[in-house]
């Protein structure tokens, strides 16, 4: 049977069957309008008609086509509506409120599905020879703005490449595989259990992405903090550029000059397009387990986690919540029964024993992967430094109901734009003395930036990802939108936490990429000069500058361009003049 | 008290009075006598006579000169004798036997020492400014050809970096210490002690060799299984180039575009100056072990590396040597005490009785690092790991002769050039299920290379610096030189070693670095449009070509230049037109 590839819908996260159930978290409708301020129920539900979306004229430049067309089956090149909305944008807060709105300027004119190595030469080939740009796509789950057409005035190729999906050898003595680059985490994960292998990355995106957008944005899994970074795990990859091949050896570890692995990792498509890598693997674990804590406040599981840095025992995967985040968790969870209610309310007088401050308790999930013993052995070690940091055990349960749901918290940000709440996240990563400073400068800073429009703030924070030198820190707010105003006041807001990270020392993004999103700080990033250097790298393998362009290089007015980009209501906004606001007011006003 | 700078003797490897005491060694030389098939012992003690050197007269640009006078002390430049020639080479077989000779064709012009990052920029703006190449230089102990000036026609400045040797800031609750690039091993972990911390990098180079070197060459330290490869540390870093500052954030990980990081760690000076790097450093371990262990064969040594990473026990280090690797550590041992030789005989009687068949036990030596707990925990995990495997425990005796003389083995290499024998090291690292047959191939093709210059070989290995899918692979060899060939002879032996390293796979180095040496080969390994890129990074950073000329970018002609570069006795060897062996043989006919 053929393989079909399965899109996300085009109006948010997840397959189109998919979505928020309201009634199976009923905590959640309740305390979000409560701390959102939100006073109305009456919100209309959407129906999501294809049709109604403006859709710019597909810009076909025959020749292309055809050339294609001489080596391509009819079925790996699509200008169909659906596929050109679907390879419009990513998943960020920006894609999904323009295309909601009917607003599909990112829309590449062709999307085109590669089965081969050769397959993605050829249509580079054809590219370069046309000056048609070529945006390579993985699972489209990208937040920060990787997948949008950035310019107009020549056509423009999504290259999907999840046809190419095999792991194509897996090496059960040396725990590596070589995986092509366009294989979605599920499929993935079979294949390699398949070999008792797992490779030991599950992002948040993990169902909706792909092994080479883990490896062109520097992805990281749940449980990074045991099998890396994406970027730990790459022993070779493949790169076709236009100039060519760039490969690596299969080896682990060199003195061979720069690496030039680091090249194509983070590379976001605009050198050119990862096909395969060979990953490092792992024996899948015998044992799981996902506890959860207790915290009295932020400080004391922040300080836990780094204990288990200093003794050396870092479990899988740390998610400590500070008291916002833990409020929401509780507020999502299912509801109890009349026994756990029994039992909840007997805990809860427990903390007040133990002088827990409710409103100040962080909850903190805590997974131990291993063998039996392993498991056993860690665990008690981190629980006696969690219990000397004052925390309380929650067993089980917490880490149950967070497994069961782990890949659905994209989902509540759909539910949340149906009721006019805009939500998004901003995350960084910072040195451990270093992680409450920013957090307490960035809450500020984000608070101020959502009040100034007008409207009552909801924020919170995790920590998650740890490493030796420090951790993750992970912003998630929300507001109800401004009518007439939501991308204003969304960019208002965004760019305010960003500036914070950068002003606090943190970086631009831990795991999320640059994008368009974070491209104005891309300097303050990693010098003025290292973006020359990424200019020099990108004219050398691609000359002509089909790859993805404008990707790693902000330009003079980078902070124009970011905002324009946002308000764009079709390919070169000049075309219209309005801005995205301005168009949703109108159509508003229309209704 | 200010400090003085502490170069190696020119003619060896170490401090000038510190050299391998054979009587302290009685078993070395018999052992080295019968492998080598060695019949005479009248070699002649020699005395090393600085201005019996043939030093190339100083290229001088005096406006180059005046310039770095106006911003330097009179103290921080030499153009002195013995500068030249310490600066000249590193420390490989190409470089001691030709200052043995007298051959300095390598030497810099000018030496300078910079005392901050502000005295490099100077310095690097000058050199831009009067067309000086600028080669920098740390510990000097580079045996891959890094340091040997490759061309002529202009003025040449090695930039010794060991005068900028502070920690600058030290986190402690970050795990993290902001360093100066030109600080060496001891130097580094006394200052870090102070604070309870160590980086836990121990090359066999620890001695002689300094931050920034380790930085620029992708250095792995003895204990790299447990605290990473060097490129694993840097957390942030500083590199001066001919067009600014490359600089990137103290953060323990980003998704910030490809890592810039990576652009100048193993950039091998290059692309600029490594001036600084906050490094991940490590509270010192409570306890340190290093027991011996026997491995019936060498194969049954590798299963058991390779099972403590499936189990995830992998000590701090591993060090499995080869039948003749092992012979040689035998040897190598102090004397015996009349106890110890009873024992030993004993010993022996048991391992007969368990079918231990001498000639094929192997050596491996085993550290464990970490808290008491934990290194008794680890200890037995892998000890029943090993029994498995069929060792038989040496107990603490191996580890502390290893522990005591660590740093000692480079001093055999000059006691054997002493004796007319040539030494030398070539080490890779390759996939778990591809050590054997890499380990097989390359002795046959290292044996028979030997064998065809008429000489008897004498060759070893071991397996070091395992990580999860691999580890190091490291081979010695010595032989007779063939009066008036020795170049000629080495070179054949190099090239047949190195090409297998290609032929099966492997990579090129594992941590010694590109240079000179491994140059021919580079497109093999990172493909000829990753040679490409670098050269494109090159134009970029340092448009003029000032820094490291020669650098990681093989000509047309590579093999050739390799072989002429050796034989090269002047700068520009056209100039004399002669062969190292022909200068060497002409020499020794007048003696």
């Amino acid at each position: 049977m053929a393989y079909t590839p399965r899109h996300m819908k085009w109006w948010g996260w997840g397959d189109e069957d998919a979505e928020f159930n309201p009634s199976a978290h009923p905590g959640f409708w309740p305390y979000a309008k409560e701390a959102l301020e939100i006073e109305r129920d009456d919100f209309r539900v959407r129906e999501w008609n294809l049709e109604s979306i403006e859709l710019p004229e597909a810009f076909h430049d025959e020749k292309f086509v055809s050339r294609l067309r001489s080596f391509l089956d009819p079925g790996q090149i699509s200008d169909d509506r659906k596929e050109r909305v679907i390879h419009a944008y990513g998943k960020g807060f920006r894609d999904l409120f323009r295309l909601r709105r009917g607003l599909a300027a990112g829309a590449p004119d062709l999307v085109a599905y590669p089965k081969s190595e050769r397959d993605v030469c050829l249509i580079l080939r054809a590219a370069i020879e046309r000056d048609v740009a070529v945006i390579p796509f993985g699972g489209g789950s990208n937040i920060s703005g990787c997948l949008e057409r950035m310019e107009t005035g020549r056509m423009v190729v999504s290259l999907d490449m999840r046809r190419m999906r095999r792991v194509l050898e897996v090496d059960t003595r040396s725990f590596t595989a070589r995986i092509e680059a366009g294989v979605f985490g599920p499929d993935l994960e079979a294949q390699l259990n398949a070999h008792g292998m797992t490779l030991g990355h599950f992002p948040d995106s993990f169902l909706h992405s792909t092994l080479g957008g883990w490896i062109a944005t520097r992805s990281a899994g749940m449980q990074s903090d045991k099998y890396g970074k994406i970027e730990d795990m790459v022993v070779a990859l493949r790169m076709v550029t236009p100039e060519g091949e760039l490969a690596t050896r299969t080896v682990p570890k060199s003195s061979n000059g720069i690496d030039i692995k680091h090249l194509c990792i983070g590379s976001e498509g605009t050198f050119g397009v990862i096909t395969e890598a060979t990953m490092r693997v792992h024996t899948r674990p015998q044992r799981r387990a996902v506890p959860g804590y207790l915290f009295p406040e932020f400080e004391a599981g922040i300080e836990a986690m780094r204990e288990c840095v200093r003794q050396e025992c870092m479990p899988a995967m740390v998610r400590l919540n500070d008291p916002d985040k833990t409020a929401l968790s509780m507020a999502f969870r299912p509801p109890s029964s009349g026994v756990s209610k029994i039992a909840g309310s007997l805990f809860k007088g427990y903390l007040r024993a133990r002088r827990f401050s409710l409103p100040r308790a962080c909850l903190m999930l805590t997974a131990f992967e291993g063998s039996e013993a392993a498991v056993g052995r860690q665990m008690r070690q981190v629980q006696s430094i969690y219990r000397k940091c004052g925390s309380v055990s929650l067993g089980a349960s917490a880490g149950k109901s967070f497994e069961a749901s782990k890949y659905d918290f994209p989902h509540i940000r759909d539910f949340l734009l149906d009721h006019d709440v805009t939500t998004d996240v901003s995350e960084t990563s910072t040195v451990w003395s270093n992680i409450v400073p920013l957090y307490n400068g960035t809450m500020t800073v984000l608070r101020d930036a959502i009040e100034k429009s007008g409207v009552c703030p909801w924020t919170g924070c995790h920590i998650s990802h740890t490493y030796q030198s420090g951790a993750s820190v992970y912003f998630t707010f929300g507001f109800r939108q401004h009518a007439g105003g939501e991308m204003d006041q969304y960019l208002k807001v965004k760019k305010a936490v960003q500036q914070s990270f950068i002003d606090h020392g943190a970086t631009l993004s831990h795991h999320h990429a640059v994008g368009t999103e974070h491209l104005p700080w891309l300097a303050d990033e990693i010098s003025s000069l290292g973006v020359q250097t990424i200019t020099a790298i990108k004219r050398s393998l691609d000359p002509t500058n089909v790859m993805n362009p404008g990707r790693l290089q902000p330009s003079q007015n980078a902070f124009e361009d970011w905002t324009n980009l946002a308000n764009r209501t079709y390919p070169g906004s000049a075309v219209r003049g309005l801005r995205v606001d301005d168009l949703v007011a109108r159509r508003r006003n229309h209704e």
